[in-house]
């Protein structure tokens, strides 16, 4: 989905007015990040990344674009000239997509033109925003349900035709083993599956009619919904007779529950199937899921094998935005890159100046311990000592000997606007969202009141940051 | 943004191969309603009509989408003929956008036959559920804000490109006076908007040289960003300085704040700029409002111009999906209309039966007092005593003699899947929703704990619904 260039607020282009005619458009440096993990987690899941790149290839100005600019009276027949011809011409690091990311720790820097830097800031913000939030709650449902068959069937509560197609992308990303978006299969390869809608059931004269002719015509796929009108003693009886028939000939019926007490239910229902023999018939549930609703479910034994989640899952539920945010890190003056920061009254919201990478220190055994924010020429190698600090409260800091892997997170993927590597795959991608997960030491994926993971920033860039808040006042 | 055929859950694809190979495909109607109101408010705003009637109209597979179709080896040649020339042919009955409306009462009529109405479900679920919370929550910022000047800044928080796109759409006609989306001023023709960003002032050597720069390009709309340094010492005293040079040329200025306490800094910014004889200078705030917010500081009479609001008017913030659900109500059987119901455990969820119309009832000045939902071949009249009943709980009713208007609020919009007359413009549609709360008792639309609005039913839409719980077991 490459909406071209103005997706972008307006206001970038009449300061990108301001740059041009200023003469200013030199070389910047700027950070995205965010400043807190959604949902009160632990972890975030980084994605959106291919999509953007993609976006940022095919972001110009098309001749429809520019008359409207030019109606709007307010720019000059220079810069529009210059937009004609205009695309990202920059270079991005970023970390992969399916990687875990913290608070605070840049997951993209972009070095090009103030322009072009400022001009994709909206698109960047909005897909790897979206997508980031998305993935990180599917990676939370997905770990509540003890790495379970996770469905997404966001389609009709997503924000929006796009907010359906990303959420999928990111859902699949964060864990999710299938989609109901036939869109999403068609255009991104995932998985699609179903069931039935109880208008299905209400369209026959009976249930039984109804769960018969569904599994003559998908004997190998047959989920029979079964609580349009009683969900024990008529749509699973009425599903036994049919799974008795299926059984047979080799072939298993599955049940999904849409309403009701899940526990209560998901027991009883299971009873029934097995005390007929139908051990091997499975269990879909469905109704307004979300990570702390199928954790108890888990927790109390519930006998569940397919969770459909589609509400909270596409949209985030309460959280339903990552505030990520974009901010300026350095600019050249005089052929140097000199770092800049924004001071603010919260000392939260200060930004680490300059340019800058993400080290993450591991373990002996290949489990992260903590990222270390630090200026791009610093090295950060083993078996030395080290003292690194809070990033925004002075008297926190922590002294290490790195004795396993230290990952350097943010990558080079794209160069003068075009990428530099082959995108992977979305199953390369969910894979790794598996591997990462996996490593993180489980006090951090706890779904309530996680440990805290460790971002730091290293000695030198806290003294640069100290040292710009005392001149701040020069600026 | 008309996405084709595929944008359906996969289950609608192999339930309409159902129908079809069982000549199933009669004649149904379809109801789309929502069971609450969102934000815990007390009335909703009906949007997304227009987007959802242009998507209809396009809701074709192309090539592309059979291949993909058959690619997924579960439909015959049969069905996948019939989809070649698919199009909606039925009909659709609306309430118009910019409508208030309320929970149980109809918002939408679908016509068709059983496969129209069921592949576009996922599509009319997703563009009315979107659009309906956020002009809801528009007009609740709107109306927190004393229907003050709302700017809608939320492209880089908005679920995806659409997200955003559609979110600018619904909150304009929520109240919103402008957006900062480029791409949504250019397709929608709202109009845009947009002040400087934090990077404008730290791109500069200096606030002031920054804050002048922007001020000799723009002197009609400089709106300079005080809080980049120190918001009362530095931005303000360099805006008051620009403001000046502005206004000896007759030119004003306004100030933008984006942190720190706003009633405390807005009063301050105030006085500073009276005191320099800038009292025609404006203040605009932003950084995470929502209508509790604006509603404490409208309160407590802080001087704010206008309203900058981003994530949580595109996003709905911790309410992020309108519920909204597509019933079948009556299906076609020997050539007559014969009403349907699904039954729950939760009477709540019991749904109305049959083919309905709403009729809103106004008192004698014009002021709603309740929504009836009565079969469609009901008429209610002027001046008769009739007695209503509430929807769900039995022993609830009111007898009223109805003294005001009568309006039924379910118009043609759509006859053969060809829509029936020239769309309202998005600021007919904007200038009714002002109308439309404007003419709500204020107790309606109090932020919190609002008084509920009587929607209700008809004596001979209860019978039904009685007789035909009664005879459920039979179905």
């Amino acid at each position: 989905m490459s909406p071209g260039a103005l997706f972008t607020d307006f206001y970038e282009l009449t300061m990108a007015q301001g740059y041009h005619r200023n003469a200013m458009n030199r070389r910047v440096v700027f950070d995205m990040f965010f400043r807190r993990n959604p949902f009160s987690g632990g972890f975030s899941l980084c994605a959106g990344l291919e999509p953007l790149l993609e976006a940022i290839e095919t972001f110009t100005f098309s001749g429809e674009d520019l008359a409207y600019l030019e109606s709007q009276r307010v720019f000059g027949s220079s810069f529009l000239e210059y937009l004609e011809t205009f695309r990202f011409g920059g270079d991005v690091y970023a970390v992969p997509e399916g990687t875990v990311v913290f608070p605070n720790a840049p997951m993209l820097r972009v070095e090009a033109s103030l322009i072009e830097a400022q001009l994709i800031e909206g698109l960047l913000l909005n897909i790897v925003n979206f997508q980031t939030l998305i993935a990180t709650k599917t990676a939370r449902i997905y770990l509540a349900s003890n790495r379970g068959k996770i469905l997404e069937f966001g389609l009709r509560r997503a924000q929006g035709i796009d907010g359906a197609l990303s959420a999928t992308r990111a859902a699949f990303i964060g864990g999710a083993a299938a989609t109901s978006n036939t869109l999403a299969g068609q255009r991104l390869g995932i998985p699609v599956s179903g069931t039935m809608a109880h208008s299905w059931v209400m369209a026959f004269d009976s249930e039984l009619e109804a769960f018969e002719a569904y599994a003559e015509l998908y004997p190998d796929k047959a989920i029979l919904l079964v609580d349009t009108y009683d969900t024990l003693r008529s749509g699973t009886q009425n599903a036994v007779i049919v799974g008795k028939k299926l059984a047979a000939r080799g072939q298993a019926i599955g049940v999904r529950l849409d309403s009701g007490d899940i526990q209560y239910l998901s027991h009883a229902i299971r009873r029934q199937l097995d005390e007929n023999g139908l051990t091997d018939a499975t269990i879909a549930v469905s109704n307004e899921l979300n990570e702390e609703i199928i954790h108890q479910l888990v927790s109390d034994g519930c006998p569940v094998n397919f969770w459909g989640v589609g509400t909270q899952l596409v949209t985030g539920g309460s959280d339903s935005a990552l505030t990520g945010v974009y901010k300026l890190a350095a600019k050249e003056r005089n052929g140097e890159m000199i770092p800049t920061m924004k001071v603010s009254d919260n000392p939260e919201k200060t930004t680490d100046p300059g340019i800058k990478q993400v080290y993450r220190l591991y373990d002996p055994d290949g489990s992260p311990i903590a990222d270390i924010v630090a200026l791009a020429d610093e090295e950060i190698v083993a078996g030395r000592r080290y003292v690194f600090h809070h990033p925004a409260i002075d008297y926190r800091r922590f002294s290490i000997v790195p004795e396993g892997e230290i990952r350097p997170l943010l990558e080079p993927v794209m160069r003068d606007g075009r990428v530099t590597r082959q995108a992977p795959s979305l199953t390369e991608i969910a894979e790794r969202t598996k591997s990462e997960i996996g490593a993180l030491d489980p006090t951090y994926t706890r779904l309530i009141n996680p440990h805290i993971y460790k971002v730091s920033i290293t000695d030198r860039l806290k003294e640069l940051k100290s040292e710009m808040v005392r001149q701040i006042v020069d600026w």
